[in-house]
């Protein structure tokens, strides 16, 4: 029989699941809602039952092998352990033995940017890279970091919180107890607020028809679709707040002086014109050396990157490697 | 005969030299002026001929092993070049091999900052430890960064430019071309700057009688002796530096998660005072998790980490490890 593994993203409204061979070929894939207020034994109940409904549709000679994991928040990889998950209500959820125990295979578990990250790595615009940054602007900001080929977590896998970097001294307050977090600037939310706080200044605007008037609706997609159109408040709007991202992404640069930053994320949906803005503040914040040695480019598998990652984890894990 | 190597650590203003034995003990040490106004060749033969006067008065039965330097700026560490160096005005200089053609011993060079680490490392505040961020505030700010125990250098040897991260979004032009470097509110020369203003201002300090009424030659050292005699204006002005230092230093901690920040360079002199100043407000931007992980200590080897990391620098190289 033919052993493949499940590799599945636990977002805050949604769960990816795709199952995928030795060969690394996708071979089926899923979504469904994460539903959270169902708490931590509803919502993986509800997973596992899709993974073994998943399972019954494949070819009889599929086996399964080893499930990876991605999980908001801080994550203990090496106990399996959801520590914190604010996005989902979580706290110290014992994932991997959760699906150890249902499916009888090893299960390994990830923060998950950090398992989108390995997504690009392995499938992505990380491929063959040893020192990249993958930063993942969606509801909040997070990055995970590659240095000389491997993960980088840290002392307690807290490491690449580039979202909570400072980037205005006296700025808007932020979840985490500090001011002036990146997050409160670059990311969906915040881009969602800042044009929903702009069309109630009475600002002209294509996002008026986009919602039907209805400004509360307003979301990042909504101002990077305006965007691609031309509209000049979704530019006002997004060029602010790639002008803090670059704060936060050339600190990042300084620091660790990578070959490549990959943004991705549902705000990274805006595209290439969104990607030059940030280039453009990058080049005006970053010296010369390092400058010269960076690209930033694009998530290349977009919204599948956890997934992919996720399944790579257990692929990784199986065959030995770290 | 008892192998030796010597350590040489280049500032703007001096020059510290340091034979250590394999034992890793200092036999003999020196302080000789940089005089970078000489140009290279007249720096580096100022120093080999002091390498030479110290070589002579050791025991007959020393012999000069290998040869580690610490040099500002931009380094090349695999070609044992200047890369740019503007304290010293240096461009592609190379440092390893002028020392090694003049001794005839294998010489090894790396950033001033990085050689520092070095020095902690092996020799003071972080022995033993595995991931740890020795920040240098001097006349500028830098970072050496020890990650899984090695430095980390980065794709173009060029990380650990904590001293331009952005703290102020529109803030004091930087010589590198960026606003609102950290250099430019927690350095040395921005502190001695910012206490020079306060003073024209005509505001009241101790400070006055320190420099006899001159402004101008008001130093971060003597508003560091200022704050410890209990100094209102002196306390402001580092007040107002360790709330910058706290954004620089709370971005190094969400991005690298390590275990100990090692606070060394002029400024530190400033003491256990201004560090408690320093960690009360990291202590309001760093979330709980990385947070209790981290130790904010000074340098423990002062102004000689440089000089005692040049000469661990070689002893490794000799002894094979990397």
């Amino acid at each position: 029989m033919e052993p493949l593994v499940m590799g599945i993203d636990i977002g805050g409204t949604n769960v990816v699941l795709a199952a995928a061979d030795a060969k690394r070929h996708v071979v089926a894939e899923r979504v469904i809602p994460t539903r959270a207020v169902d708490g931590p034994d509803g919502v993986l109940d509800r997973i596992a039952r899709e993974v073994e409904r998943l399972l019954t549709e494949l070819p009889g000679r599929s086996r399964l092998a080893g499930i990876g994991v991605g999980v908001p928040g801080l994550v203990s990889s090496t106990q399996g352990l959801s520590r914190i998950s604010p996005n989902l209500g979580w706290r110290d959820v014992n994932v991997a033995e959760y699906f150890h125990r249902r499916f009888g295979v090893p299960t390994w578990i990830d923060n998950d940017v950090r398992v989108a990250t390995l997504g690009e790595h392995v499938f992505g615009a990380g491929r063959g890279l040893r020192n990249f940054i993958c930063v993942t602007l969606g509801t909040g900001v997070g990055a995970g970091i590659v240095l000389d080929g491997q993960l980088y977590v840290g002392v307690t896998e807290s490491a690449g919180e580039i979202g909570h970097l400072t980037v205005e001294k006296e700025g808007l307050p932020c979840g985490c107890g500090n001011r002036g977090c990146l997050e409160q600037y670059a990311s969906g939310r915040a881009i969602a607020r800042r044009a929903q706080e702009r069309l109630r200044e009475g600002v002209r605007s294509s996002l008026w028809t986009l919602v039907d008037g209805a400004v509360d609706r307003v979301t990042a997609k909504h101002v990077a679709a305006a965007f691609a159109q031309g509209d000049d408040l979704a530019r006002e709007v997004l060029t602010e707040a790639a002008e803090y991202l670059a704060i936060g992404l050339a600190g990042a640069i300084h620091l660790f002086n990578p070959e490549r930053i990959i943004v991705g994320g549902g705000v990274s949906l805006a595209g290439e014109p969104f990607l030059e803005l940030v280039r453009q503040a990058v080049g005006r914040r970053v010296w010369e050396v390092p400058l010269s040695a960076v690209s930033i480019v694009r998530a290349e598998l977009g919204d599948r990157s956890g997934v992919m990652g996720a399944a790579a984890l257990a692929l990784r894990r199986l065959s030995g490697a770290v």
